[in-house]
């Protein structure tokens, strides 16, 4: 059973076992109808990896939970997200706040400090409103339901223009849900890109490895515009409720879910028509494929092309030539929706109109290039470049 | 006395002592009003240093003049170069081609075909139409002056707006003329950064290390949109009739005016309204500071907020932080136009007025990035993204 993205339907998605979900609109956003803070808690302490940006920028965020999961050993029993404000470049204040909701919500569940994580995304340089947080604390955990799953994502979205929830029925009898959120890096000035992995199944003894190479098969492997965000964060967090998975099995879902998450995360690009998946195969090692594949998903020109329905080979081979792989581009074969329109060195104009149809009629297109240079093989997604990307992008922060 | 760019002016501009320039349409670009196909001569065969694209993707050109370098030891005698066809992904036809022309040249010059370089500059994966080059290469020749260097530094646009030409006297009598193309990689499917730097003063033993020096420089130092393109190539040339210059003289004098042709390709950046020069000091080494301003320069985000007029610190300090530059954005600060925006990390939003005042009025936007991690810095160039920037680069290639 492969996993199902949440489309509209009339049955409340259920949480994996021991999880509980809330919202609230706590007045950090604006628009008085949404919601903006959130809150996920676990029956109790339970095991939980992360991941954090890699900027040199760091959220407050990033820098409090680290402290908090070195103490707590990684047992967490809520964790708490705010949308609107990203608590980041907010100097010594922002640090101060972060602990003290956590605090705060610790004592309102009955649980320690270091439990609580408290993750915060939107607008950079301003301080959080805390005496709304605070207020609305209260409500947010007595709001808890196992199957408020759809409200959490939700009330964890940005600019994004739809909410990312991608759930996955285990053959043991386990349960996996996934959200996340992210659709450019920074509107106007926006710390972004979230995703929560959840599960009842019982995590191996290193859950953090585990989480590492899910994120470089998924989330790492997803841009919009190639911007890295102070606040950037992925967790991998489990109950254990539902026991052991089947061997072998465990890695494979969350890999998936997290794959359709980071594909939702391109489909939903800030002024994306087209999601495109870059498949590079015939590459000396599954890093190299994923350094080409993310070239190329980078490409401006690129970009651009697709969003002109062109089958543009050129740009695609010459992004692809300058990754820093080495390959011969003259033994290469590349396939756009399954018409080759290059081969060996030279284009293949016969092709280009069946090319063309594909990137017009499909909102989903697939660029497959073969660099002839070993056996490994990655896939990447991106989206392309509209002239609604720079209008969204550029206009004055008012 | 600094580098002149060359405006409008009623007086010829004469190339260095022993130079002489020519340009005519051949029939290679469509606009029948427009020059496209040039040569550069030399009194006799002078010494020439190249630097080539690092793309893996090489157009012929790139291949046969390596050859015809490596053969002449750096002895050229005549440059031929023309627009609107890149001669790349042309197979063994392309190699052939590129050869037939130089050779030919060579026996209307009267000097060995390996003293004769053919640059391709234009579409990629067409063959060069070669009946109309090889009918055009007598009257080319016929047509060389020493007062031509504007109608040189025309013939060669591709998809620029403005010629690129900038000269400058040296101190002890000899000049300096440089001549570049390039707006952007690939318009629709272009390869496309040529750079060439003409002197009549004597280079030193080695002027292929002064030339990767001042590359590094100047053309290494701009971005329009990060992709490289197949054909890049700049070359540094001296006939050396007006004897040495004045110890250390020439490369300075060299650098500025490969600088100016990189500031002047910036700002012609397709959909370009603004040149950007982003200046970072405080690094641990120059390649450091190149790497940060490239980081910033190559951002989309980044180039939308410029063509925004946002003085958006956020994005410049983001960009900055994930650049694998170790510095700490606590202590950094940035100026936009002068008027300091962000400082220890928090940002200052009594001068926001003050930075977009600047990027309103001025063409040329100023970005000072002071990462307080030590003594070194450089200066890049780039442009803001428009609109127009995905329209040029979307349309569909017809």
């Amino acid at each position: 059973m492969g996993p199902s993205a949440n489309g509209p339907n009339m049955i409340p998605i259920h949480l994996p076992r021991g999880f509980r979900a809330s919202a609230v609109h706590a007045g950090i956003r604006r628009n008085k109808t949404r919601l903006d803070l959130a809150l996920l808690e676990a029956d109790e302490p339970r095991p939980l990896a992360a991941v954090f940006t890699k900027s040199l920028l760091l959220g407050a965020h990033v820098t409090v939970c680290r402290e908090s999961l070195a103490q707590s050993k990684g047992f967490v029993r809520a964790i708490v997200v705010n949308a609107g404000n990203a608590n980041c470049n907010t100097g010594p204040k922002g640090l101060e706040d972060n602990r003290a909701v956590a605090k705060y919500t610790a004592s309102l569940l009955d649980c320690e400090p270091a439990e609580v994580l408290f993750l915060s995304t939107g607008i950079i340089g301003a301080q959080l409103p805390m005496d709304r947080i605070v207020a609305s604390l209260p409500g947010l955990c007595d709001g808890l339901r196992e199957d408020n799953a759809e409200t959490f994502a939700k009330a964890i979205m940005t600019t994004d223009l739809v909410h990312k929830l991608v759930t996955e029925d285990l053959s043991g009898g386990g349960r996996l849900a996934g959200f996340a959120k992210g659709s450019g890096m920074i509107h106007p000035d926006m710390a972004t890109m979230f995703g929560f992995l959840l599960t009842d199944v019982a995590l191996e003894a290193e859950p953090h490895e585990l989480l590492k190479r899910v994120n470089a098969r998924s989330f790492q492997r997803m841009t919009i515009d190639g911007d890295t965000s102070p606040n950037d964060t992925v967790v991998l967090w489990s109950t254990g409720l539902a026991g052991e998975a089947p061997p072998d099995t465990l890695e494979p879902a969350v890999t998936r879910v997290a794959q359709e998450l980071a594909r939702n995360i391109a489909a939903d690009g800030e002024g994306a028509t087209r999601l495109v998946t870059i498949r590079v195969k015939g590459a000396p090692s599954e890093e190299a494929a994923v350094l080409v594949g993310r070239t190329i998903g980078t490409s401006p020109l690129v970009k651009t092309a697709i969003h002109g329905r062109d089958p543009n080979w050129g740009r695609i081979i010459a992004a692809a030539a300058r990754a820093g792989v080495p390959f011969d581009p003259q033994r290469s074969s590349l396939a756009i929706g399954g018409a080759v329109v290059y081969r060996a060195g030279l284009p293949c104009p016969e092709n280009e109109t069946a090319a063309h149809e594909h990137m017009l009629k499909e909102f989903e297109v697939i660029i497959e290039l073969d660099i002839a240079a070993g056996a490994a093989s990655a896939e990447c997604w991106t989206c392309d470049y509209s002239a609604d990307y720079i209008r969204i992008n550029a206009d004055y922060r008012s």
